[in-house]
């Protein structure tokens, strides 16, 4: 227990020299708890009461109907695409707001197959990140059947090995959500996209944590939901990215009346817009739509690369603190060591972790517990600081040394 | 003009003698403004604002993740279903909350033909109403596409002549968008059902208006909004009913990790949960479902007969009004005359509707245009009352005699 004192000098070092401290106060938090479940619920930022308030009583309750148009809520999907653009490294024009993560991996993926040519082309083949988020792993599976292809559960490093004149498309995770592995976006895309194939990118747990570089790597298409590290609100709505490059091709299973040409002419036929658009469905659901544009302006002058060292920092600290602080073999970390490797979060294995967990939320860490045996710790650099981060740790420590 | 004077007085002796008069209260409105365009946009509750505030600041402020459980957003989607159920008919335990309409279209259509054996028991065909409002044909297109379906847009009326033994599904809206026409549910379901085939009712324009009677009537599927009638808010989810008797095989095309026996067992092969909530799919958008859960309080203790009665006799008493103050030839109903045939609504044929309804809006009677020439005017007992029926025929008979 010696170092301890060490650790908590360093962690006020680190907290004096962190240029993106000051942003803590754009949310609400309470000292007394240390919030490491970001990367599940984003925190509140503290501008959003105030807008959802103006949205509710004002745009709805006193404008009503004329505020699809005054109060700009029909162009909202495409506006608030224009506002996650720069955090993925998109340029505009490219992403679309709304639906859940699971409608539009769906979206993504049949309009993958369909991009390649699908079976018709000879491409009969999905492959799937075979450790997946569940949902993907599901939604490939309807994705296949639906479009004639079998599914091919593969593991992300041995997807440019897998790749051939047989694949249609690829759905991959950025950062696995349980061990938070940071998967190699440009290696694989280049890879897919040399095979003939296009790469879906589920960025769910990557965006807003780090680069993505949508357009500098040459993605094809992407996902992402929108209350981890986008602070959305619970269940803010997901997008959708499909690349410029394929828009006017793009053909989505789901084409409802908000991605029409002209949706108000209230034709039987259908004839698709231009654009990201294109990837719209219904009626937005514009409360948690408008929340979540609001939780986007904390982004504004931030620059992703300093999240990401911020990141990196704050990983590498609580490492060095669980292992300053937590008795030897207690636990076991599954995520990467090396920073090319690993995402925002990291992830302990640990015997009886549900109970741990249960336990840490007791004395105020918020962390969360994925089965079987993962204590699961995110951080989020936009208000996350480094002695909250050796708190968490002594605190972990505390509760495996009874 | 003379009848004018004997006109407001019927009024107001309607209004006194309004079971539901009192309701109004429940709402945000000004009486400067004649609200009648409920069918596209409900009014905001007056407790709706309270309630959105609670659950962005202490919910998801406060509680953050663990509101989850502790604030019951995890079972929102089938909670509020069964706080539909009553409303259209329903038992509970059939109604699953979430997603657009369009989507819900998808899931229901799907699951249809799939119910009905589709192409491979010889049942290749699905129907859709060909005057519906546009996204169910064009959704329903890609679900025919997508199953090996061709698809046949038929008149509602013509369903029970045209349905047979090739026929997967029938797609049809309850109560027409555009005329307001009430279609046959009890008789197109039961012709539907005798060819073998299942029936998916869009409830989008009568939910919330007029009894629909899904069990009553053993109707299979049915999908509606919540922010039309039910004044859920903008964009507000929509609704997913699939009958008891149907529930154990139903096979969703959008498989999300919601619908899962076991959706934090993370487990990567798929298993669908039972019940309604077979018909979710991500994670739910909080914000916007928990207004719709506080806006549906309203109805605690109201009758939907009572709702239907005093709904016709607000749009008899506008078409008599419009026949008395409109001059003669400038505008021609398309609503059914009969009760039988009519829903909440009023749809009048006008030459130059779009800027006529833009002048009655400046006045301050708020309907729709619907292209090419309708005055679209939705009638929500809940809160309209009779002496601005009057007032709205009376602007708009001075508008049309300029």
């Amino acid at each position: 227990m010696s170092e301890v004192p060490n650790l908590e000098e360093r962690a006020a070092a680190l907290d004096a020299v962190d240029e993106l401290g000051k942003l803590r106060e754009q949310f609400v938090l309470d000292d007394g708890t240390v919030y490491l479940d970001g990367n599940s619920l984003g925190a509140l930022p503290s501008s959003v009461p105030g807008r959802v308030a103006d949205v509710v009583e004002r745009e709805w309750g006193r404008l009503r109907i004329r505020s699809w148009t005054e109060s700009g809520w029909w162009t909202a999907p495409e506006r608030i695409g224009d506002r996650i653009a720069p955090i993925v490294g998109a340029a505009a024009g490219q992403i679309v707001v709304g639906d859940s993560t699971s409608v539009n991996v769906f979206k993504a993926l049949v309009g993958a197959v369909r991009l390649s040519g699908g079976p018709d082309a000879g491409r009969d083949e999905i492959l799937v990140d075979s450790s997946t988020f569940p949902t993907d792993g599901y939604i490939a599976e309807s994705a296949a059947r639906m479009t004639g292809c079998t599914l091919r559960p593969t593991a992300p490093a041995d997807i440019p090995g897998a790749v051939g004149p047989r694949t249609a498309a690829v759905l991959v995770n950025h950062v696995d959500y349980r061990t938070g592995r940071l998967h190699d976006l440009p290696g694989i895309t280049a890879a897919v996209r040399a095979a003939g194939a296009l790469a879906v990118w589920d960025l769910c747990h990557s965006a807003g944590a780090l680069p993505v570089g949508l357009d500098e790597h040459g993605v094809d298409l992407a996902v992402g939901c929108t209350y981890k590290f986008l602070n959305g609100g619970p269940g803010s709505p997901a997008y959708l990215y499909v690349a410029e490059r394929h828009q006017a091709v793009f053909d989505s299973p789901l084409p409802g009346w908000n991605s029409h040409a002209e949706p108000f002419g209230m034709r039987p036929g259908y004839a698709p817009a231009d654009g990201a658009l294109r990837g719209r469905v219904g009626t937005p659901d514009i409360l948690s739509m408008l929340a979540l544009e609001e939780s986007l302006k904390v982004w504004d002058g931030v620059s992703v690369a300093a999240v990401r060292e911020k990141s990196l920092a704050l990983t590498d600290f609580f490492l060095e603190c669980v292992a300053a602080h937590v008795p030897a073999g207690r636990v076991a970390s599954v995520t990467p060591e090396v920073h090319a490797e690993r995402g925002s979060q990291v992830a302990l294995r640990c015997d009886g972790a549900a109970a741990v967990m249960d336990e840490l939320i007791a004395r105020g860490v918020v962390g969360d517990f994925r089965a079987p045996d993962v204590l699961r710790f995110g951080f989020t650099p936009l208000y996350v600081g480094f002695a909250e981060v050796e708190r968490a740790a002594r605190v972990l420590g505390e509760v495996l040394a009874r």
